[in-house]
């Protein structure tokens, strides 16, 4: 994610980082290229009678748009959805550690132990999700007791949850929370198992591939024949409207590839590093472990992971 | 479902399968030839003043894409709202199993039996929404002394539902599980219900029929009568432009139509046997119930059911 | 509803049925007229200087099939409501079933009872909704006992919720529901309350007035203007493309009129009936009450009420 | 807002009442005087070469519309989500009095009590939303014991809910309500409360003033300008033409204006005179205190407040 | 927040302040620039062939102007959600107060020092927001035992919840709030809880930067870009009808930058202060500590913070 400091209107036009452009830079200079071939080559070939014009490519282009404009939606939903699932995490794990506190009896180590549980869940869960090895964070964060249990486990995630849930029980044995206190935290767990299968849900079903197939395809086609609709009117300037034309097409496009899958590293995704030393900080600060550890401070593009 | 690893965005544009091309090839092929008989018979025709130009095509075809965006959100939302509920039953049987693995005083072969149920309720939606037969998954999963209740009931998932309360209400008369608890595990039976009761819903209520009649008729004509009305401008490039035009429309159409129902086995599906699997897993490991059954693999067109 | 079995995307072009075609035959009747007097009339009308281009019309016409689409999606979203309102009561009444079937100590004629006033609430609901007499269907479901609570009550559906409490109510006092039973199924009273009002607020609140009215005058309005001003480009073939754009449009906005109020009996609405005496086959079966009554089949025409 | 028995297609093109032509009615008469300057001064002051075209106004039409289609939906959620916090306060004030009422122990004094402060709470609701006095309703309807701590107060609909809280806590300290059933009803009270902040917050957080203002005015100048641009086209037909299109971007603009407050007593406001007295009905009906109130009736443009 | 009186149609026309008009006065000048530039250098500048038409400008206008709704919608979304969470934290602190003054036994001091946490929580939460320094309000508010542990944390919001939890824990610890009054309590305190970290997630991820950009810089170049390809139709009123366009397109995107971040101070952003103030001006009614702090007013430009 860019977290960029606010940029004056016109400074903000040539910025180059953190824009997709660097993506289809590529794809823009063929697009260049198709047009220079199409002013050159326009002479020659519009004696064969080959010929397009601008009004069947005005049609297309303004349905692609609307499609497109239904892509995007469907990317940043996805996106929206993933960063309301990491929040509702941070804000589940606090009031869990608000009703944990706020049990009479509890000794401070069990719930250090407790934040231990809770701060594993969040790095395994990041660690799922980029598909990155688990193992270092589990070992730093879990107490001993519970590694075992879930650092071989195939599903760590949802084994900590799992341990979480034991740990409850066993408080509710020695008697120090009630039934009723019982049913208030096991309702957060219930909601941390649902932001770790929300997550799973987005990570495992990508927006059906045919989708994204015909948008990348009808997208790619329209801006590959553009300059040849474009020349018989604009001669001289067709390089230049066809390339803004495309970039805005091809941008989006890309864009839109890029959100859909919003886990990743890649400077439109989410910082989910960012998160999870966020809230490791919000319950050592809750239960006064200070010093804090440092939050995470973007790059020097502005990028956070 | 098609779970396909990241291609180069050039090799994507010529991705055969999973695309919908397949089941509109036909149609496009039909095109073809319109725009060749249009181009072939435009000297002939025209001379009786049947004449056709770009300008109405564009109006009524930049409103037939309007209103087609109008039907992929439409399907689009189904797939979704198709994956969440599958998603949210996922996430409720593992909430589910930690109660029920909390309680004190429970034995294991209970808590295997209990883990039965919940995996025939999955097994049994999932043959309920493909309609295939239930039984021999039914057979393998269920308890013996569930299995009477359930196999030859007229609807077995709704039964299962009903044993797990049945297995509820047993264990609170044994005085294991108290009131409250029982308040809590019974709210997840109930969001058990309201995720067959969706599945249902989404199976049984497709999009208004004259929805899909209108846009299914309109998109055709428009694509039929379309090189008519490019002839006169592009002469030899009609057929060209045509088969794209006709390529948007129609494939966006065919794959609405596909993706409102979101429970079969094309290739932009659900994939629901994989998601079957994927919930025994976790469960299975959750109760150290090893080794695991083998997690479904994409075929050779990276297609998964 | 229409409930058709898979056609071919060739068949389905031709079908008549299920369609909103009848409602508009004649309208459409009306727009080929005015587009013969305008081929007809154009060689005469024009000397006057009386001229229409197809500029304008785009204009408009692009605009009209925005706020159309726009409508649509009111009309939709009504419609979605109204089936899941449906569908979360096919749900509630399973869920509090099973809760019910779970006291112990509860006698089978109570339970007996209990469903007799589940049934009649959504038999009541579906006569409320579509204005009919439901004292038949009261009378056949109700128990003796409550019958006079409700059948002459002025709001039966309303009342048979009461009833429900006051049986819930009467458990309690025999001591077989404790408080924490009473509040979970008292949480799914409140549910069917919802449903209830939610379905009354449909029926009982249109899209404003106004929207309909503007969207109305203006379809009819452009479908009027429409073949004067395409017969200036088109001459002969003004009568096919002013007929398909007309029946874009007026198709679009009658269907949207239809969907509006979901609960009629015209093809694209909901089919309430079998949706009645599917919940009534669930709950029978639930109780092991066979033989089931027979599930509502669609006519000839595929309808179903 | 208006409840119109179903018209004929054909009789509702020339519907009056209950549309928004009245409040633009004089600025389509200027818009006509606007074509008709056009149409008489285009021969001598396109002399000096001052000249519009219809495309650049269709780039700017179009446009136009997508804003003004997302102010539309704006509005119209503004109403819809009003209509909703009103229809789910109806169904609360249900589901309480079913809760009231199956309390055993319970006095029919004390029922009466509570029923006189639900409905203060419904008419001091809409006193405030309607900025009228609430005095006289609450008067009638506020049992004694209660008037003086809410007449008086500034903030009488949060008042009155207080006064619920403090009668239902007065019969826990009498013995009669339980803590489980306390913290039900108490729960239904939490939700007139978020109802009552709802409303308050759509009555004072209107539509961003920047979005109005600019689509106001780029409407009112497209408008304008719009006769000069189609004159060298249409000639006499200019003000048709320029009326029609005039009329669907005023009627949708303003229709917008409207909706964005939905509390007001304009015809396509909410009834919530109507809404009340339903209230008021269906909660007597419950408590067996016939007659009834009258129900509000439309007048005779089928108008309901 | 403006909170403009009703305006007369006409005299919103020419409404300046609120509007968005101040931030890109400037842009639209430089348009006109380049507008009298095209107009000048026309004869000049199309002897060497350079020269653009409207056609293709249509096509990437009307494509933008949909990317642009797109971008507005999301910006409104995000203001619509700060205000609702913003509106749902009143309603929370009105139930949280009528919950606690209902609990027999508990002393008036008490009651008070929890309105003073209820109070820092909002205050400290605006302060969070608008990044002020929330020392003075914190100590202004908040009961003399619970200051040092909130006024020197780093994460005071989070703390002043966390004391109130505590202090509900005091309560259950004497006696006078059971178990069950507990719970209703700890999950308002959940949803503050919520609300909290729903504010933050707005505040700390802004839409995905490459959004912005691509939009801010495609509207930019089309602007400059426009004149260019007006002037061959329009001549001399091409400065009119360019400024008119990019007044549209610029307005519209300037706002959707400022709605983005909602809790500024700008025009279009919440009126957090009027928000606080209300909220403490409810809860000391509700306790009846009169006088009541003054509501914020309106500056002369309708301007509320």
């Amino acid at each position: 994610m860019i977290v960029r400091p606010h940029q004056h209107w016109f400074l903000r036009l040539f910025d180059w980082h953190g824009s997709v452009l660097v993506s289809i830079v590529f794809r823009l200079s063929l697009n260049l290229l198709m047009s220079v071939i199409a002013v050159i080559g326009y002479p020659w070939y519009s004696t064969f009678g080959i010929h397009l014009t601008t009004a069947p490519f005005s049609l297309i282009g303004v349905s692609i748009a609307i499609f497109l404009g239904f892509r995007n939606n469907a990317s940043y939903a996805r996106f929206i959805e993933a960063r309301t699932l990491w929040g509702n995490m941070h804000i589940t794990q606090r009031s869990l550690l608000r009703q944990i506190k706020g049990i009479r009896g509890i000794r401070a180590e069990q719930v250090q132990e407790f934040i231990g549980l809770q701060l594993a869940f969040s790095w395994a869960l990041k660690h799922r999700l980029r598909q990155t090895d688990a193992q270092a964070d589990l070992r730093r964060l879990l107490p001993e007791k519970w590694q075992r249990a879930v650092v071989d486990n195939p599903m760590p995630t949802s084994q900590t949850l799992l341990c979480m849930g034991e740990w409850l029980a066993q408080r509710r044995d020695e008697g120090v929370v009630s039934d009723i206190v019982w049913q208030s935290i096991d309702e957060n767990l219930n909601h941390l198992s649902a932001y770790l299968g929300g997550c799973d849900r987005l990570a495992g079903t990508p927006i059906p591939f045919a989708y994204s197939l015909i948008l990348h395809r009808t997208v790619y086609l329209f801006c590959t024949l553009l300059p040849f609709a474009l020349v018989a009117d604009l001669h001289l300037m067709t390089p230049l409207v066809s390339v803004f034309i495309s970039y805005t097409f091809l941008s989006l496009e890309s864009l839109a590839e890029e959100l859909e899958d919003p886990f990743g590293t890649a400077p439109n995704h989410l910082p989910l590093d960012a998160l999870c030393v966020n809230i490791e900080r919000n319950l050592k600060a809750m239960n006064d472990e200070f010093p804090l550890p440092e939050p995470r401070q973007p790059d020097k593009y502005f990028n956070l992971t």
